[in-house]
Formats: C-alpha cells, structure tokens, sequence
C-alpha cells in the first residue's frame, strides 16, 4: 500500500506542473510584450495539452489526477482503488484533492514568478486574471455551467473508459484529449474542466502582489469548480453504466 | 460473437464523440465571440484529427468505422469481419449505418448546447450552418463531387491496406491520417469524407431551434453523402486489387 | 526476393499519396478561395510531414524510399539491400526511381483535379506553379544549391543512421523529421529535398491543361533534382564514415 | 566502457544537428523574405522541439545531453553514469561540455549558410542575432535570471526523474517537453535553457561574416549561461531529493 503522504506530495508535484506550464502559455499569449503573441489560441491548446503530459509524467505514481472531478469521477465509478495500491475511501479523497489544490497555486506562483516583468507592463486587468483562472466569452450562468460539464464529461469519461486514470491512459493520449476538449469546447469558457486549476490559481491571484491587478472574479468562481464536479460525476457514472447498458442490449 | 446492440451502442457513442468536438472546433473557429477565433484553418484540423482519435477509442470495440464510408469500404473490399467477432451481413450494415447516423445527430446537438450563447450571438446564417455541416468554397456539382471522392478514397485505402478498422490502424495514425487528409484536401469543400457526419449535424441543424438559423441547404447535401460512398468504396476495391496487381507483375 | 514489379508499384502507390497530399496542402494555402488560407506555413510543413507519414505506410513493403535522394543515399551508403528482400543493383535502382518519378507525377495530378476550380479562379501564375514544385525565395544558383543540399543531408543522415529506410525509421519519426525540415531549412526554397516531388509534379505542371497557367520554370527545375541528391550522397557517407571516424576516435 | 571520443563525437553531432534546425526555424520566421515569416511562434517553438527530437536521436549514444545544464543536472543528481558506460567524472564532464559547445557553434554555422542570402537581404541587426542566440523581451539580470532559472528547472527535473538521461526518456516525450517549455516559459527571455545552445551560436555569430551584423550582445550573454546551469543543478537536486522528501513523508 501506498503512504498518503506519497500521494500527497506526487499530486502537489504533478498539479504544481500542470499550472506552471498551463498558466504560462496564456501568460505568453495574453501578457504585454512577451515574445508569443503571435500563438493563438491552437498555441494555447498545445501548451495546456504539454502541461498534462508533464504533470502525467511527474504524478505517475499517484495515478496522476491533477483534478478533482477526476478524483471525483473514479470514486463514483466504483473503481477498487485511485492507483496501484491506493484504496478508495475518505481519507485519500481528501489527500488528492489537497495536493492537487495546493499543487495548483504553487505553480501559478512560479508561473508570475517567471512572468514577472509582463505582469508589471500589462495594463489590462482582465488580462492579468486570465492568466490564472477561466473566465467567460459571454457570462450566463446556467449555459457556462453546461459548457464546463460537457467539457469535463469527455474528459473523465473518455479516461474512465479506456485508462483507469490519466497515467493509465498514457500521457501522450491525454495529452492530446486535453488539446482537443480546448480546441473544441474551449470557446465559450475557456475550459477550466478541473476545479483546482481554476481555484488554485485564483487564490494565487488574490494572495500575490501583482502590480495593478483587478478583481479576482469571485462571483464567476464557483461556476468552474462546480461544472466540473458535475461533468466528472457524469463521467463516471455514463462510464460505469454503458458498459451495463450495453450488457442489457446485448 | 458480439451481439448488434453492442455494434450499436459503440458506433453511437463513438460517432458521438466525433462530431461534438469535431462540429465543436468549426464552432470555436466561426462564431462570434468565442476564444478560439484565432485558431485558423489547423487548429480545425487538429480539432477534427483529434475528434476521429477520441472516437476511435471509445468505440474500439466494434472497431470504430464512425463513418458508412468506411463500413461500405470494408463491405466492398470483402473483409471476413466488420470487427473482431461482427460478420458483415446486411443485420450488421445497418446496424452500423443507424449507429453512425444517430451518433453524429446526438454529437451536434450536444454542440450546440455547449455553444448556445455564441449562436445566439452570431448573426451570420453560413456561420450557423458551417458547424454542423460541410459546404463548398466554390459550388460546383461535378468537382465538388471529385473532391470528397479523392479524400475519402484516401482515408479508406490507408485504413484498409494497414489496419483492417479505423480501431485496427491505431488512434493516433488514423488522427493523423484525418488531420492530413483535412490540410491537403479540405480546401475546397471542407472534408465531409463521411455521410454520417454531414448528415447526421445536418439533420440537427434542421431540427434544433437554432435561433436566426437559415436553411440547411439540403440542395448540397447529398454530394457529401454520395462523394465519400463512393470515394469509400473506390477505396475498398483498390485497397483489395492492389495485392491482386502486384502479384500479377510480380 | 521481393520482384522489381512489387517494388515497383509500391514506390508508385506512395510516392503519389506523398505529392496528393504534399501538393494539396501548397493548394490549400496558396490557391484563391478555399477554405485553408490562414493555414500559414506551419500547416504546409504539418501537411507535407503528414504526407510523407501517410506514404511511408503505404509504401512500406519497399522501405517507403519515395525519394530518388534517399535510394541514392542507401546506395552510397553501402547497405546490403534497399528493403528486405530488394538486393542493391542497377535494375532495383532504376525500379526505384522510376516508381518515384511516376509516382510524384501521378498524385499531383490527382492534386489537380481535387483543386480543379480553385486553380481556375486563381489569377497568379506563381501560385499556381507554386502548388507543383519549389522556388526560391530569393533565386541564387550556389545558395539555392546548398539549402537544398542542407536539407537533404538532415533527411537521408537521419533516416540513414537509425532506420536504415524511411520505414525501418518508423513512419512518425520520418513525419517529424520532415515537418522539422520544412519548418527549419525550408525558408529559403521551399524545401524540395527530393527530386522527385519536384520535377514529377513539374512535368504534370507542364503537360495538364492548367487554365491561365505560365511557365513551369524549367530553369529553376535542375537545382532541386541536383542539391537533393548531392545532399543525399553526402548523408550516405557522412552516415557511413561517422562510426568509422568515432571507432578511430575511440 | 565507452571512450570519450565516443562520447565527445556523439554530443558534437547531436547538438550540431540541434542548433541547425533550432536557429534555423528563428531564421524561416525572423528574416526578410523567407517563406515562413507566417509561422509564428508555435512553429518556432514545433521547430526547437523537432531540433531536439534529431538531436537525441543522433546522439542516442551518449545519452544525448546536448546541454551543458543537464550534464551538470546528472552530476548534482548523483548518476553512477552519463549514459551507459560513461563514467561520472572530471574528464567526461569537460568531454560533454566540449562537444556541445563545439556541436551548437558548428550547427550555427550551417544554419548561417542555408540561410545565407536571407543574412544579406535582412536589414535587422537584432533579427540576425535573434537567429543564433536569445534575448529578453524585457531587460532585466534578476528576472531574466528567474525565468531561464524556472525554464531550465522544468527540462531538467523532468528528464532525470523519468528517463535519467533525454534519451531515455525517449525522443518524442523529450521534444514534446522543450515544445512545452518553449510555448509556456518562453514568453520573456526566448527560452535558452542550455549553455551552449546560447553560447555556441553567439560565439559563432561574432566569427562568422555575416553582412552588416551588428554586436553579439555580450553584456547579456552571461545570464542563458548561468540561469540554465542553475536550473538544471537545482532540477539534478530536487529530483534526488523528491523521492527521499517521500519516503520520510511516508
């Protein structure tokens, strides 16, 4: 059996990879002055696609969640265990969900750390915030919540289906299934479709010292902390009935 | 033997998966005021590359055709199974031309949900249509025609030769087949290289209560149906002569 | 033994696939009206990797050479055979380069008839000629030459040191090898590096009755036939003396 | 035991092979009349991550380095061997050193030469420099210092954790890293991440005759030099440490 304090520390190394890379790249394309403007938005994709892959890799022991709706969405399958000697109960819940918060601020920590300067030219509040966390093309509370279950439900689902976990997937794989949900279901909420890396980076946001930042959209928050846990949930659900669905068919 | 409800069922959800983040990509790209407008003509490919890749795991089971022109292809080409433990019968065809067919309708309609807002928004009618389904940069029966033709004999014939099934070529070779197949010959008609995939969005686009939406040019929409059937089968009778023409020149 | 006819035909299949593709993705960028014109030069080397990938598949029981520069250089380089089964003499070389020329020529035409109506509407002459073969950026008979003798080297050293042929590489690795070429090296010619893609489709250039096209620039036409074979001989030495150089060095 | 010339000859191909491709992507987006100005920094980035894919391929013997920074990162680690059968000590330290410092001046000096007429035709001075070495979108030694610092930090912790040596790891996941880096980090100072990488191309900048160049930017050339091998000594530490933080954890 593995200790929680592996876990613990695997999912904070893991999760702290995912945002630095994946705030990063939006840092590279939002912030003024940096040398990535011209990215685009595939740009984006690619480097949240790359930060998954090396979070998969560094957290490998631990399954590599990175993201609570996936925690969530292997409780709810009824999976034996969360990795290779990690059972399921109250206790490695919250450890994963733990590491993965804290791993998620730490990350974006180092990512202003390492954009610095940009932060300091960049005028535009909005701009600064994106770098952390998600946020709206067009604010609608029912209709971003359905964008970020959709987004989080093929996610999970497809993970579920084939992997176990996203280690278990591969990281090439889930790599390129992130890069997909962002070029596809991106647009309208710029798919946070994992809790802690839009809650983590958030309170990074407000805790920093950020030369002339705004708000931290507080009352956007809570939209891709829960639509996530929802479309994780329904991922795993959908997940675990098919396979039964398709047995009754049969 | 595999039953035709499981045939079914994974050709639904597989077909499924492909055109919600496939139709999703083309939404991300041409409606107003998402992120993604920067994305460009690649990122659609990728988006759709990636699409065929997701739904070729999720329906690896029944060998993910996701696609009549590939289960046509495998029919004209005289296959001994459509996949592992499923006869080719004409139960069988249909079993896969209805799971296709129904995969791809459910697939847009979950699209548009997740970009209900940008449709709203969007004032363009072409827009509208062009994420559900194909249509011609330069309308031209006879040449349109040779296009989708060419671009599915394409797809058919490298999946036939190498891998038997979509599933059998491997995700990711398929995905980049698709990504290629998109950049090469996708200019002018937009690659339908599918019936299922055009029609079935185009059936939902008609359907749905898209508000503003214009007409869903039924006029066209038989050319991406024909087009990759017969670039389909084509694709199935070389992809079984060739064998037959080497060993004679050999 | 594998018979020359096999050989033959299996140069032919992929090497048209390779300019089908190739040439279409230039035509998806270049000609007026389709939909991949802000592709940019990243989705040309995308396509034409992706083409070669698709080629290598094809082709794979030759060794996938398509490319007169890379049978050059396995005959330089002193390999026993150019495929399992395909003894290294005159007659398998001149199988092999015939299969290539008359394969390069046969999928640009293909590549035609796909973009037919694109090619009517454009006006420019070099855009159309462009879709064909390569031209210089800025035209110089000794740099042109050494470019192309650059890139061609890189291709056939590679490919040469670790796989042997394209298909002992594996069929991504080439992909990405030749997407690395054409991002890297092909700025100054457009990257033929392979005398068959270009002067096969040059010659289709010339013959198909191309509405409003101009001349197919056959003083241009020897340098990328000459710098790619040049490379690819030195990329057959250089990849034969490096482990005699480093077994003195030790 | 491998000798040392050996080693020395694989690290000066490998890293030759790297800074060819590497520069010459800069080249294709940076000079005057090229046909890659389209590509942006997403092909800049694809072009350094293919430049490593060949050159761990190349070097695959010596366990491919290419980098003064992960040399140092295996050093601090506590590695018994640089790559099987290379010892850990003084002389094969300064043999790595060597041949990729040579390596990268070497691979400048071709990449001058492909782009030879481009050189002439750019009226840029800092559009050259920018083709051999890296600079900072915003000048400051502690910040610039902190990013490369972070940058390096993430090549390195990766690899040794999970490969122990870049080709280990293998060259696809290796590539898709400095891709990663590249788009996430590269933002403010153009991500050199390896000494000699900056070094050896600056060095050949200063030699070679390049036609009204300006200066080599000498004040801050010392900052991608220390901030990598910083990086990647902190990247060997944690990377021991991470593991024995664990079990006392556990």
């Amino acid at each position: 059996m593995m200790s929680l304090g592996i876990v613990f520390l695997s999912e904070v190394f893991g999760t702290a990879m995912l945002t630095l890379l994946g705030c990063g790249v939006v840092a590279n394309v939002a912030l003024k002055g940096t040398k990535g403007n011209s990215g685009g938005f595939l740009m984006v994709t690619w480097g949240w696609g790359i930060a998954v892959f090396c979070g998969v890799f560094v957290a490998a022991k631990s399954g590599a969640h990175l993201n609570p709706a996936v925690t969530l969405g292997l409780l709810v399958n009824g999976k034996a265990e969360y990795a290779p000697g990690v059972p399921i109960d109250v206790a490695s819940t919250l450890t994963y969900f733990g590491g993965e918060m804290l791993g998620a601020f730490l990350g974006a920590v180092v990512c202003w750390a390492a954009y610095k300067q940009h932060f300091d030219a960049e005028t535009e509040v909005a701009s600064k915030l994106a770098v952390f966390s998600t946020g709206p093309a067009i604010r609608s509370t029912p209709w971003n919540l359905v964008t970020e279950i959709i987004g989080t439900f093929v996610l999970v689902f497809v993970i579920l289906t084939l992997g176990g976990t996203p280690s278990g997937l591969g990281p090439l794989a889930v790599a390129l299934l992130v890069v997909g949900i962002g070029v596809s279901l991106g647009g309208p909420t710029g798919y946070a479709i994992n809790p802690a890396r839009d809650l983590g980076p958030r309170i990074a946001h407000a805790l920093l010292p950020i030369r002339g930042k705004g708000t931290s959209d507080w009352s956007y928050s809570w939209i891709p902390v829960v639509g996530p846990l929802v479309g994780g949930a329904l991922g795993g659900i959908v997940a675990k009935l098919a396979p039964i669905i398709i047995t009754v068919a049969a």
